[in-house]
């Protein structure tokens, strides 16, 4: 079997070689100091850059882009030769060409293909659990980035190719990536979370500051709290699920399934998945700062209270099955829908969405997903209840959250009602089984 | 390289061609009106249908089964072709023959492969995630087959070949099923859940309206359904290890393990996966429903009327030891089951039990799985005390709810530790190394 | 397509040819009593051993070592084929030497390759879920380990090739491990168990027996636990952060990453996952234990009497809001921390793990584990609050638990903060990317 050679013992050397060896590669490491250079893996040889290279028809170029000058010197046994480029920067933009395109400058009679600079030293050598990783490549020969990925095959990885040379700076700039889908769903959540928190705190706080002189602050680390994160996740949860009705109604109004949507409902589609499982995280917050309400200092301090004023003030309250209907149900309720919410979450794990089949995913998160938000609306406004019938629950003319948050959802409930009366639903799956 | 062809841009066509494309592929698409169809993944052809099938050797036909006539007029040119069927139909047994075998009969020339047809378009636009989805396929030609197997392979899938065309059916029902291995598992849960439901309410709500006329309806939503589920849901757990311990058993009687079991064992055998984890969900359920015990309306209120009552009548209770030991004892033991409940979930996720060895996930799911039934029984056991002794309990003479569910977890316990037993210990495990 | 044989019509052999056969393999058993042999895959044929040798170039050996003598009368038949030998022991160290060099020794005109021994039955029948398996293979001949290869590859598992057939040993041990990177994890945590268990059982129940002869024994079972498991958890996950602190230390020291660290070091961090999950799973315990806080007989019991000795003794408390404020902060601390534990966790799960990018993962485990820490150790500070400043709280003049669980905890924040200074973080980064 031929060898493949490896320019650098440093971390991503010694990983891979470790991986190429496992997987029966005959493996040569070129180094500055062969004889002095760290601990590699048993079974492969170091040797100068200019031997090793000569040995292998193939080089991983191990080395940081800062120290490729060393190359251009081996450029005479580098010619024909595949150069795999993995380097990747500290940040965007740091050097005006790709890193991968700037080796193929410095050494012309080599076919550059760049690849594996997704994968991490670590990953590399934890071989088994991260067996389906992606490897990206791009090079403008195509045998090169053949052989390259047979390589990637055998180690286990799937291979995408990316195309030309011309797409090392995007491939370069993945790893630098940090949660690139999450940033649009954080955004609104955190503006949501802020406006809600003010808009409380102005309600809750301040304003028994300013009518009664009451320090309530003390609220906000869990009243507040407790407010806000329900709130926002209810309207993050519908907002999951109105871009599905308005497509729904823009393809019945359209009449075809052929025309693309607007960009900014493609946009908002691509990123439910996100505003759910951020829902969800809020949702969980809202159950354990419930679930520790009765250890509150606050209310076992107004429990007693209330015990004692009964006592002494000698009244004997009778028990009210209409509130005991009530606020059980309204549990209840929260707890199922929480109960769907987690099961929503369980089935999107990559490993447990795999295992689904499409219809399957899809009776989870569409059907059941409506139903949790349907559980979970009609928990607020069991919550709710007649509160807003009365005037002092509008301190300074300013509805309760509850009632704000109320609106998004019970809009997309009653579009999805409405998209499944007989009528509307032939002729939506008509159109979507691509009928004009 | 030679390229692949495919009719129609629709949604699947328009996937397909994009991940064709990221793995190498030279692609044509073959449309009706090639100069006005949709958007078309960048890097790929469009023409007459005519055109695209002469200049590929394979052909994916992307189009509903409905308007498979067109290709009739094409057959000369599909003549010696790798045809790939990839429909679905709305319905099982929508059409007297499978579609594929539909295509076969339309194009008698051409090699059709039943092929793609589980996978949603949706899943092929989002490739690295889905890597490790399987590829069925099937078909009369093996080479045709081979080239199918390959591309899919380079896709990143993993191919399972069925056999000839006459397979099509089935593959073609696979993505039209809906959880089926938890259709028996629900039914049960079902039967058991209203069963118990019905019983509880007899005695908890209507016995309490034709005894005392005393309205106890407002139960139903938080008491009933925290004696439901955990009921269920422990009855549930033992019947995942009951089968274990009754094929032991027979192994024992049998004194071989070559014969096969009785097909209800080995079809219960084989839904104790879902059996454990809708007991799981069940028993999740119960957590919430504890847990927000002390804030209900109900409870607030029995405990401000005791608190007024002892006043009143000038009592003073003193602190019972015992009582303080049990009640303690039967919280821990909950929640210790319920923490290795958990364990048990989160090691039958398909990610995380793929990393386990066989002898991990059986210690897991086998002595870790018997110590929670065995918490799950003790804690149920310690709630249940001394009160079947009194006969208060035994309303219309019918026994309380856990001590019913008790039955099946204690028997499964006993024989348990019964195969436990050095002797029979080992005997069984000389049968199950193949002794006979 | 050429056949492949199977010795042995047992249960790895039965769903060993269940899968070659779905992947298209033609399949020969080879069996003593090949007609009245138990159920075999349809499609596959039965034989005598010698007959089926011979249709074959490769065997599988699905056979127990204890009766490999019977292919000794074989071995002209096996010459120069490749033999699979799969077998496992019961325990390590059964037998002097490996069971593929055993095989190799019986039949050494074979070319003996050790494969799929580490796969169960069970796997192997349930293909899809099982794709991303690793089959290990060892042995003498390339060819035979290329053919082997060829086939697992086939079956969709990821080989990695472990060398010559000495190996083999290694390969047979496998199966036989439980949990080896738990171990010390594990250890450390019993360890840890019950040194907080003996010591809080000092302070808090034995104490009160010696001193007031009051029985708090019935303390153990909730009051207990839940002081030493939120201890235990808030260590273990400062013992995660630890070793990175050290390591940069002793970089910084060094002034260069070339050097190996320690091999404690090395050690302690490969069992930062491990720590860190045990960590979660004493949170969780923690709090569940904390949420059942309130509906306790002994909680129940005590909050009744102090209203009732405020009735009786005619106090009026005012409610204090320094309380209100520390309490409130303190569960929402704990909250928050836990939030952020179960996210760590989550993303901890191999698949969630494997879609995330390196920088994603750190960013996750890294910084936000430091944000955990901070906020879990946030919690316990305000949980202890001034006590440390009252003799009374010094039993036998030790400090209470939590006091003793803040130091590594403490320490790991008060390094980190040292590592973040800006020139500190410089040079650091500097050796990091490879300067010396
Ligand atoms: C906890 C939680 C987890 C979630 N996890 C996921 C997840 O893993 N994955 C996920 O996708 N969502 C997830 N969601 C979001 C949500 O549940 C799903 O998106 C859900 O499928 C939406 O249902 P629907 O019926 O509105 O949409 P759909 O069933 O998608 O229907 C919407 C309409 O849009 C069309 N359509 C959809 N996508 C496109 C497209 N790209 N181009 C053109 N037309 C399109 C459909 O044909 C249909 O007309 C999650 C939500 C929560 C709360
Ligand atoms: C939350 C939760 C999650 C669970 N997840 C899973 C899961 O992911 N996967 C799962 O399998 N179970 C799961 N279970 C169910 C249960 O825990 C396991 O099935 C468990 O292994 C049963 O243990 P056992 O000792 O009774 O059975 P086993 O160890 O299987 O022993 C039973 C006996 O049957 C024999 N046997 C087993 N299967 C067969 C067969 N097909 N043909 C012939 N003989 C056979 C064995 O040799 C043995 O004689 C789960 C349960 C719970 C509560
Ligand atoms: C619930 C939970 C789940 C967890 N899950 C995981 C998990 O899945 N995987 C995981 O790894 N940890 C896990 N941890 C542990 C912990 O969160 C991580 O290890 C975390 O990355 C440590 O952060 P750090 O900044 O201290 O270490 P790092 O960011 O690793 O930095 C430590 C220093 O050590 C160096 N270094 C690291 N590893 C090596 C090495 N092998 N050889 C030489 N130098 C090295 C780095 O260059 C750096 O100098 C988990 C913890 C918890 C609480
Ligand atoms: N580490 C990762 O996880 C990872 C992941 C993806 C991509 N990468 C990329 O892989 C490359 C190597 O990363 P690494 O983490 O392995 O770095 P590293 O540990 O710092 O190793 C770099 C190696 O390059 C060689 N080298 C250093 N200075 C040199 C010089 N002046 N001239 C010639 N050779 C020199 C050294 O090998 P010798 O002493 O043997 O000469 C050294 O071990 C980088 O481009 C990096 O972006 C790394
Ligand atoms: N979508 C999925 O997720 C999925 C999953 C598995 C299997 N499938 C199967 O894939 C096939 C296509 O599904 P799809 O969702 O892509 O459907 P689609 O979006 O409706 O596209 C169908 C395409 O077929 C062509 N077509 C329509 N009417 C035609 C006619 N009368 N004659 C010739 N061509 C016609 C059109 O392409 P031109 O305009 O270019 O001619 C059209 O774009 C179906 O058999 C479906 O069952 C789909
Ligand atoms: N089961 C697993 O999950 C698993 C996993 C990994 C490795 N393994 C290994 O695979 C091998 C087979 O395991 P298994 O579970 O399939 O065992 P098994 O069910 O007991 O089957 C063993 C087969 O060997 C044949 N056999 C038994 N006694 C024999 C004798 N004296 N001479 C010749 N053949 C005899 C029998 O087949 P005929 O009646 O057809 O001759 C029998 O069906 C073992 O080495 C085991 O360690 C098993
Ligand atoms: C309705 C109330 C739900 C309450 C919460 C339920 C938790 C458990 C429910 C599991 C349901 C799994 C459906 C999977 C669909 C499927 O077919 O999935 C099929 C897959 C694949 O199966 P195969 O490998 O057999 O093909 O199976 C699974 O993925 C198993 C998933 C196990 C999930 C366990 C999760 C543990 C974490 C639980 C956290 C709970 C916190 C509780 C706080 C109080
Ligand atoms: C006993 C009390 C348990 C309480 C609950 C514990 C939760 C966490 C425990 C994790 C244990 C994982 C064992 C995996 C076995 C293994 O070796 O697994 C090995 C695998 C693979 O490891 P490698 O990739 O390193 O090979 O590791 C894992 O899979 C990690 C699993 C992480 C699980 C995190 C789950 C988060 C969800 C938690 C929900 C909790 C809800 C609580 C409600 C109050
Ligand atoms: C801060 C408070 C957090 C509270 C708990 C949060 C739970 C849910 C949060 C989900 C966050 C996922 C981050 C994944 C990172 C990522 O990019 O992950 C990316 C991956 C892969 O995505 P693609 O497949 O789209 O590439 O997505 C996921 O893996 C989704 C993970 C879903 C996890 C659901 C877990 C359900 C179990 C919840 C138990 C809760 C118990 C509560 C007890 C009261
Ligand atoms: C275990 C499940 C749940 C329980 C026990 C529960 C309980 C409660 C309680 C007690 C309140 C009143 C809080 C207060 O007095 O301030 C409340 C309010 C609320 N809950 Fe839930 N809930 C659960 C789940 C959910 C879920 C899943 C949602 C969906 C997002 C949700 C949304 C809300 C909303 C929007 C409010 C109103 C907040 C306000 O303005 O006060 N709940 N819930
Ligand atoms: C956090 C863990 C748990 C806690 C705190 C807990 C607590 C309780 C409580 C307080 C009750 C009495 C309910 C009532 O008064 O009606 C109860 C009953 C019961 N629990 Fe649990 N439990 C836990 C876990 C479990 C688990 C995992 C199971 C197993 C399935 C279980 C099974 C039962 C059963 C069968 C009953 C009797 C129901 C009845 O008839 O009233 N519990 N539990
Ligand atoms: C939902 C989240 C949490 C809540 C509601 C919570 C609540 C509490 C409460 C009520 C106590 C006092 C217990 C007692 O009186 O004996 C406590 C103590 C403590 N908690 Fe938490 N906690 C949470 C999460 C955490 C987490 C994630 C940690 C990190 C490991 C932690 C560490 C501790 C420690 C070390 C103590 C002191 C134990 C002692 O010596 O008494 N807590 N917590």
């Amino acid at each position: 079997q031929e060898a493949v050679c490896i320019f650098g013992t440093g971390d991503l050397g010694r990983s891979l070689g470790q991986r190429l060896l496992q997987s029966g590669y005959r493996l040569v490491y070129g180094s500055r100091r062969p004889h002095i250079c760290g601990p590699i893996p048993p079974g492969a040889q170091v040797m100068s850059h200019e031997i090793a290279a000569r040995s292998a028809s193939l080089v991983f170029v191990c080395v940081h882009r800062e120290h490729y000058d060393f190359l251009e010197t081996l450029a005479p046994h580098l010619k024909g030769k595949v150069l795999v480029d993995v380097s990747n920067n500290l940040k965007k933009n740091m050097y005006p060409e790709a890193n991968a395109e700037f080796l193929q400058r410095l050494i012309p009679g080599a076919h550059v293909v760049k690849a594996f600079n997704t994968l991490s030293a670590w990953a590399l050598q934890n071989g088994p659990s991260d067996a389906n990783r992606q490897v990206y490549l791009c090079g403008n020969s195509p045998e090169a980035k053949q052989a390259v990925a047979e390589i990637a095959t055998k180690l286990g990885f799937n291979v995408q190719d990316r195309g030309s040379l011309s797409a090392a700076r995007e491939l370069e700039d993945f790893p630098l990536q940090l949660f690139p889908e999450w940033r649009l769903p954080m955004r609104l959540t955190i503006g949501l979370t802020a406006f809600f928190f003010f808009y409380l705190l102005a309600r809750d706080v301040i304003f028994a500051y300013v009518d009664q002189g009451k320090d309530n602050s003390f609220r906000i680390m869990v009243s507040l709290a407790n407010k806000v994160f329900p709130i926002v996740s209810l309207i993050l949860l519908s907002l999951c699920y109105l871009p599905g009705v308005i497509a729904a109604f823009l393809q019945l109004y359209r009449g075809t399934k052929y025309k693309r949507f607007p960009d900014w409902l493609d946009r908002w589609m691509l990123c439910r998945k996100q505003l759910g499982l951020i829902a969800l995280a809020l949702a969980s917050l809202h159950v354990l700062y419930t679930l520790i309400i009765p250890i509150r200092y606050y209310v076992r301090f107004r429990l007693a209270a209330n015990t004692i004023s009964q006592i002494k003030e000698n009244k004997t309250f009778v028990f009210d099955t209409t509130m005991g209907w009530r606020t059980d149900s309204y549990y209840s309720m929260g707890i199922l829908g929480f109960g769907l919410y987690l099961l929503l979450g369980i089935a999107s794990l990559p490993s447990v969405s795999n295992a689904l089949s499409w219809r399957e995913f899809s009776f989870i998160q569409s059907k059941l997903g409506y139903l949790t938000l349907f559980f979970c609306t009609f928990h607020t406004y069991l919550y709710g209840w007649d509160k807003f019938l009365f005037i002092s629950y509008y301190k300074w003319y300013t509805p309760p959250g509850y009632m704000l948050c109320l609106v998004v959802p019970s809009v997309v409930l009653l579009l999805k009602l409405l998209l499944l009366l007989p009528c509307v639903d032939k002729s939506l799956t008509r159109i979507r089984q691509g009928w004009e």
